[in-house]
Formats: structure tokens, sequence, C-alpha cells
């Protein structure tokens, strides 16, 4: 399967190396403006290939995607300082009017995943710039945030984070809910499972976790510039969902007729992922604060797509 | 890491295939009274290394283990028509009488997991033939019925079982308990999720997957002759949980003090398997229906072990 | 991608298994006449999915591998005592002249791995049957000859089999060509690196590792009454070198307008397997003892290809 | 296996992120003199572990290196506009004179991976500073050229690069040597395949993979700043040898106490890796042209030596 990457910059090259290392991709396509970093992190990923399963990698031009079964979107701009979010929503959706038009006329039929922020409104954008059914049109959204949280909660109760269960919804972004109440490991309970491990989920706990997961993101700005790891491990880890058709359940953004309330919005939900991109959403049943939570999330979404549609 | 396994039987030779497959172990050591059987068994096996990440595997004695982290033990004989549950319990309480103060001898240190018929029973054997705390003896207890069960969830639900949270509890065997009330899905109960999805759980589905999960090994036996990859894949996903030291939940079997009224009795809860074995064991929250059949079934175990005792 | 596999016996069975823990296979269908064992085998590897990287498996019929890419045919006779070969390829022609068939009807586009002994008669009856082109009907051959060969080299002299290279070639049986003059291991001609290694190759060893190479099977079968995890192996890594259109140099069986001085003979020369099949095939630099035992060797197929030819 | 990384700038993050996608260490430890920026990197990371093999990363001390087997060593300055050779090797001398005592001080029996430049100095220095055997210290040395070597091969020949034996030697650096006449693919000396598969090799294209593969890394520092995946996949390599105690045949640099006339020298030569570092190495067969580039290379390091001698 090959799939096609927009955007070389650190996200888009770690997710090459990424896909490259785990053998997902029989052959990806690395496109960017800028032509020369491109070919840059094409050659130098090229180079780890006889270490991995030898898949190939190079860089190319909208047209080298026609045989591309999935193409990942992580090209746009980074939020400046002082910029306001609408700023920063302004610039991406300008780029993005530029590339969809040229994705779509080389690769109508791929799956597309977004990954350029803010990532719930870029894949209202993808969607109205595309036409493509809702299904198509994979954010990237709380993947991410829901590993750092699966993975704080595994830190604190001695537990592999592959081995819980527990959702982070809504936004990708400030106004996300980290859902407490229907979490679970083993079947069990999450607050029943730390009683038993003598590692109690208080209030400063959950506190902790709920800015560290939050936050994630600035911090590791703040040390080393920008994200781009973790983020790429999530997009692995939804093609790979695709390429091997596994009907995972991934908390990815996809558009929603109504959610909490609110019609019409782009969100991350618990979704079946598989050959076919999103084959199903769950609404997750949640306690009222979380409810409440997400119905906010929701709107702030909508209304950053409103701006979006004035802007289109 | 090394690994032995004792006894070159169909599910030691799949297991030591699959361990080399994965490239979970550095070195495989395979034993079998039947030195002839283990080394025709290594060398079909070392043949297939070179495809794979190159690992050895070797024929030995039990002095051969004395490096070995993890001994997997499938020796044992199979029940034969007309025999008596004891009956075989007698034979393979011999069998390991024999076996279990080699392994003693020449690694003490490693941890044992083992996987011959009735497993609940014999875990308990070898944990009193080798004085080993609890957390070092482990069964492969329902590991794999637990595995069966989420396959057969996942096929009717339309989601990867890798995505569902349901455990098989109690024994290895006839009086298993299929955990309905606490699975889940992404966090959802999976009446919740099979609702949502327009795929009720009725109690004719459900009895059929019970039906399908309790009785898998006759049909395949009735089939083939004898199970063989179900309980590879179970043994080595153990191994790769310690290997890796995971902290993964996985329903293996061990001794516990107390479960459902009964004192002193080896059968599978989710259990936290790491490298040093067993780290922790969660009680699950049931419903009193369930409650009851873990309750017989550790009563129909402790009963087997009570026969055990006096075998040894 | 999806592999269909002719045949549920222990070959066939080891195989399946083998791509669903290498996660080479989207899904795997498993043909076999005896439908009851397809179901039994496929059931137990299904139940390791889980563990793996979940992909799926399935018994069928002909009809359910039209979306395979690539099919194995596993499927035929063993050699029973006091059988001659030909009575062998008899009964094996009898079975293709059926299976192949069917396989052309559902799967006219699928490549063909032939794994049927007599492999390299089988590859050219295949070829007969299906009209394909040579490049989609590439038999076994000695893949796992030149496993065994590397195998043993790198245990006497203490190097990674992976770091060798050192064909078998010609028949996969008892006239095969051991190519002991072309050998090397990271550029190092193998007899140069045994001297400076202190292992020197002496005509004894040479002899040794010549009649182990050789008689692998014979002694496998005695210990265990067959062999399949070294074919399974073998089969595998022939499967992702198509799966991830590696151009890999593999000593699969094909076609050959002439080989050592004999036209129209299939055999086992060093030849570049990636998603098209067969891409190219190299004669190799041989010296004149090596040149012979190949010229023998296809001229021993070629009399067998003859018989079949009648046989059709 | 825990392995340890000491330097989180973009080659040591990089190499974590490839080490955690392959599952290759239980656990990394990484260590920077900007503990921000290791916090930085480690979290990041961590943050794609539930997608892989769950592996753990941490930022920490040298204290926490205490059960490391392996400690890779990418920290170091990079050449800057307008400094000499050798104002780069006092600098990066200086802060391995204050790193390796605080290693040997906390792991003293993990085998060290020396990855700053010019790594065969650095491999030298580290060998002084540590009194370590020679086959304790590996330099990432020429791993990564010969697999840029291969990569340009195969893209020539229509050959996967893990089917090519074909080494660069000497120095990783300006004067290495790319040995084409011992070159092979599949055992067919690469003149010969190149002619048959209608590719040949003529003098353009010779030096334009010399070229290519000489100044690969300028041309990548030239489009996207430095280059980092392809030296954590060649690191990554080197550590997967070690951990599966493979044997491999690797280019790594170490100390040889004679090279083409060379005495006492860090360079690259095909050497056998695996759990006990390098546990041999090999003079290759080289004509005559080759034979004096290598001696040139060495005699350009030795002078470098020379000049890190005085330094320590």
């Amino acid at each position: 399967m090959q799939i096609g990457i927009i955007g070389a910059g650190s996200v888009g090259a770690a997710t090459a190396f990424a896909l490259m290392m785990k053998g997902i991709a029989r052959k990806i396509t690395l496109v960017d403006v800028n032509e020369k970093k491109a070919v840059a992190e094409a050659t130098d990923i090229a180079h780890a290939a006889p270490f991995a399963d030898g898949n190939k990698i190079k860089a190319g031009s909208y047209s080298d995607l026609k045989d591309c079964s999935i193409i990942v979107i992580t090209a746009g701009a980074n939020q400046k300082a002082g910029e306001t979010r609408t700023d920063l929503l302004e610039r991406n959706v300008k780029i993005y009017a530029d590339i969809i038009p040229q994705i779509s006329r080389y690769a109508a039929e791929a799956l597309l995943i977004v990954a350029t922020n803010p990532v719930d409104v870029m894949t209202y954008v993808t969607l109205k710039l595309t036409g493509l059914p809702a299904s198509h049109v994979i954010g990237s959204g709380t993947v991410l945030d829901t590993a750092r949280f699966r993975t704080d909660l595994g830190y604190h109760l001695g537990v592999s984070p592959k081995s819980i269960h527990a959702n982070v919804l809504g936004e990708h972004g400030d106004s996300e809910v980290l859902c407490w109440s229907n979490a679970d490991a083993g079947t069990l309970p999450l607050a029943a499972l730390a009683a038993d491990s003598d590692c109690p989920l208080t209030d400063e706990i959950k506190n902790k976790i709920d800015d560290d997961v939050r936050n994630a993101a600035y911090r590791i700005i703040e040390g080393k510039g920008a994200t781009c790891y973790g983020i790429a491990g999530a997009i692995t880890r939804i093609c790979q969902a695709i390429t091997s058709n596994e009907y995972a359940i991934l908390t990815v953004s996809s558009f929603h007729q109504q959610v909490a309330g609110i019609n019409d919005v782009c969100l991350s939900l618990p979704s079946v992922v598989g050959k076919r991109g999103i084959h199903h959403v769950f609404m997750p049943q949640l306690n009222a604060e979380e409810q409440n939570l997400l119905s906010a999330s929701a709107h702030k979404i909508k209304e950053l797509m409103c701006q979006a549609d004035k802007m289109l």
C-alpha cells in the first residue's frame, strides 16, 4: 500500500520515518512546497530503509500521489507569538485551499488523514474542499491525547497503557474532555482498580494528570520547540488500522451530524477505523459533567468552523 | 533473553516457532524425553530462522536451561478415550514429578509458564514441587479462552478483538466463566455498543458465543486432532509481556488465597504480567450469576487440587 | 493484501500461522478438500490473531479466493513407502489437474507460489495448466535449502546466516547443487573468511554440511514425520518479498528457456522477487564441477517434466 | 535490555524514537546537559509508546544508566562555518572528557556505541578514556555509508539493497573507500550482474554513486540543516545485532593494531557484532587502488588521533 505525506516539516518527516521503521507502507511519497527540504528528508529517511523492512521513500509532486491509498496532510503554519487563533486558521485555510484540490485531482479515491492544527476545523475544511464522504476524511484528533492519558494512568496505576481503556474526546486542544467516569482497565472500573492497587485517583492526582495531558504539547514545545514523535506515532497507528483493515476503535476526529446538542460539527469520538476509513462512530456514555464539557468543546469548534466557512 | 520449552509436542513446537517468527527469544532450548523428536523440531524451526530475526534454537537437556529467564512447560499426556479426568491428572502429576525437580536444579530463578492440562491444577502442582513464590508460576489459564471470546465478539460487533475488554475467568475448561456484565469496547459497555451497531447481543447470540468459546477446543480437536496454534499464540503473548516488562493485564492462572469463597485455589483472574512474573492480581466486579459461576469453577478446581495433593 | 492457501495440511497450516504472526497478509483464506480440517486449522490459527497484528483467517472455497493477490499451493500427496517418484508425480499431477482450473477461474490475476513436491515439476505443471507467464508461477524451490546451507555455514563460521551469500541451486531434491565457489560473507570469499576465523572449510566439513543440507528433510521426517516450519518460513519469506515489492534475490524455482545446456526446464536460480512475481533471473558464475552438477540436476528435472507432460 | 543515550539532539532523539518503534529496548534512558531538552524529547517519544510495543523511555542522569547494557553516545558539537576540523575535534574531546568518566562510573560493563563526529577519532578517544577492551567500544563508522552505497546500487540495478553485499570502509568521512571490486549480489559479482541486467556500471555511473554516497550528508544538511534518520537507523541496527546476539557483519569502526600499513588506528572494517560487542574483524580482499585508498584513509585518521592524544 502506498502512502503520501503532504508537508516535510518535523511532523511529516517523523511520520515517514515511523512508517518506514514499522514497514507499514510499501512506498512513501513526500510532497512539500520546499522541494529541497522534501528531497533532503526523503534521502535521510531512505538511508534507514536497508535497516528496516526496505520500503521505498521518495520526494515527489502531487502527480506522484496517484497510486496512494492514504494521504496524510501535515502541511500548515504553526501559531506565531501574538497571533490569534483566527489568524492561524486563516493562514492554514489558505494553504489547504491550495493543497486540497491538487490532492483531489491526482488521488480522488484516497483516504485523507488531516494532522494540521486546529485539526478539527481543518478536517471540516478538507471535507468541504473535497466533497468526500465524512468517513474518508479522518482528523488525527485526540488519538495522541488519548495515548498521553493512558500513559499517565499506566504510570500511576502500574499497568500497561495498552491494557487501559480511557479516552480523550472533543477538541484536540484546550477544551478537550478527559473521560474519567467510563474508563477501565481489564474490565475493572478505573477507580476500583486504583483503590485495589493502593494508588487511589485522588482529586489532586486527577488534576495533575488532566493538566499533564492538556498541556503536554506546550511543555514539549517549551523544551524542544515543537512536538513531532508523539503525533507521528498517532498517525502511524491510524495508517496501520487502515492498511490492515483492523476495525480498531480510535478517537479520531470526523464530521458528526449531532454531538452533545451541537449540529454538524467535527470532533473526536470513539470510531471504528478500517480499510474504508471510519466504519462507525460510537457515542460514549458520559456523566453530566463530561457531557457538559463535551458540549462546550463542540460549541467552541463549531464557532471556528463558522469562521472557516467565511474564509473558504 | 533465553527461553526454554519442555515438551516438543505440537504445542511446544508451535510455541517455539511463534517465538522465533516474532523474534521474542534470543535463544530457545527445546527439551523432550524423546530426544530425536526434539532435535527434529528444533532443526525444522531453525531452518526458518534466517527468514525471521535470526534467533537461535537448539534441542538440549535440562542442564542447557541454566541461562533461561522463562521456562514454558508443555510436556504431558492428553486425555485418552474412556479415561477419567482423574486418571489424566495422575499421569501428568507423575510426569511433572519427574520434570520439575530437574528444572529447579538448573534454572531455579526462571519464571515458569505452565501449559499442561488441566492447567490450573498443574500450576498448583508446579508451585508445590518448586516452592517458588506464587508470582513466579504462571498458568496459561484462560488467556486463550479470552482471545476466543474477544474474537467472537469482534466478528459479531464489527470491532477489532484488540479494542475489546472482555474476559473469561476461572477454570481453563468446562466450568470457565464468560464475563458479560463488565465487558466493554472503547469504554462503551458491550450491550450499549451492540445496540448502537444494530448487532444486539440477544440471548441466542450470547449462547452461541458461549458455546463456541467453551467448546472451541473440542471442535478443533474433532477437525485436526489437537489444538496448537491458538495456545502457542497465547504462550507467546505471555512471554512477550515478561520480556518487555509490559505490565499487561492478562487472564493467566495463578495461586490465590481466596476467590469467590474458596481458599487457596489456582485459577485465572485479570493479572498484571511483567518481568517479575505476576505483579498484581485484580478481583473483577461480577454480577451475582457470574459470581456464583466463578465460585462453582473454583470449587471444581479445588477438588482436583486436593486429588493432586494425594498424588504428590 | 489477501493471500489464499490451498491445502490445510501441516505445511499449509504452518504457513498460515507464520503469515499471521508476521502480520504479512491482511486476510488469509484456507481451502482444502477436507473442509472440516480447513475449518479446524483456520479456527485454531484465528485464536492467535488477537495476540499478533489481528489479521483475519477463514476457511473457504475457491470462489473466496477472488481478491487474493497471492495463492500458495501446498496441496498434494507425500511419497508413500515403496512408491516410485513417478507414482507420486502422477498422483500430484491429478490433484493439480483438479485444483488449478478452479484457481484460474476465481483468481486469474494472482501470483501462484507452488510448494508441492516434486516442486520443480509441479511448477511446470502449474505453468502448463494455467497458461500464465513464467514470472507469475513461483516454485518455493531451494529457498529452504539455501537457508539450511547458510545456517550451517553460519554456525561453523560464527557469522549470522543473514550476513552470508551462499546458494543452493537446481532441483529441490537429491540432485541440488551447493555452490561453494562463489559464496561469500560481507564481501569476503567464504574460504578466506574461514581461514581468517580459524574455522577452515576442510573437505570433511564441507561434506558434512553438504550431507546435512541435502538430507535435512529426511532426518526431520525420521524424527517428527514431516517437515513444516522451515518450508513455512521459506514461503512466508517469498510472500513478504512480493507484498513489500522488495526486489529480493531468492532462489525460487521457475521456468527457464535454457540452463546448463538443457532447454525449457524449471529449477531454482537466483531470482529477483517483487510485486510482479519474478522480475529477473540471474545465471550465477559457477566452477566447472558446479556447472556439471547443475546440468545433471536440470537433466533429471527435465525427464520428470517429460513424464508429467504425458500425464496432463 | 536497557539502552542509554547520551545527547538529546536530533540524532539522539531520532535514535530513541527508532528503538521505541522497533521495540528493541525494554527501557531507554535519555541523558543531556540540557535537562529540559531531554525531558521534552523523552516525553514526546513516550507518547508514541502505546502505539508501538509499549517500551519505556525516561530522561535521566548518569546514575540512571546503571542497568544499561548499551550506551549510545551522540553528544557533541557540529562543525561551525569557518571552523577547522581540529577545532571541532578539540571541542568534542573536551565534551567526552566530561561525559565518559561519568558513564564509566555508573555503567562500567556496558558496550559503548560512539556516534559523535569525527567518529573514528572519537571511538579512539572513548577507548583511551575508558580503558575498555577494543571489542566494547563500537563506532557507528561507515554502517550508514554502506547503507547509502547499497541503496544507490539497489536503485540502479533493480535489486533490494538487502540482497547486496557492498561495503564502504575506512573513515566515516571524505576519505572513505567504496569497495567496488569485491561487491556482489546473490553471489554474482556486481559487474556481471549489472551487465546481465542491462544496467552496466559505467565509470560515469560509478562516479555518480561515489559522489552521492560520499557527499550525501552535505546535501541533506543543505536541505534540512542536519542528518538524523539515516544515522538513527544505523545505530538502531547495531543495537539490534547486539541485543539479539546476531553475529551480523557490519562495517562498524573499532581499534585495529594494523590496517593497510598503519598501526593502532580506528576505522571501519567488516566486523561480526553480537552480545559481546565486536566478536571478530575481517580484513577484506581489495584491489591495489582500494588498498591505497584505505591506506590513505587510515593515515588521515591516524593524524587526527595523534592530535587527539595531545588534547587528552
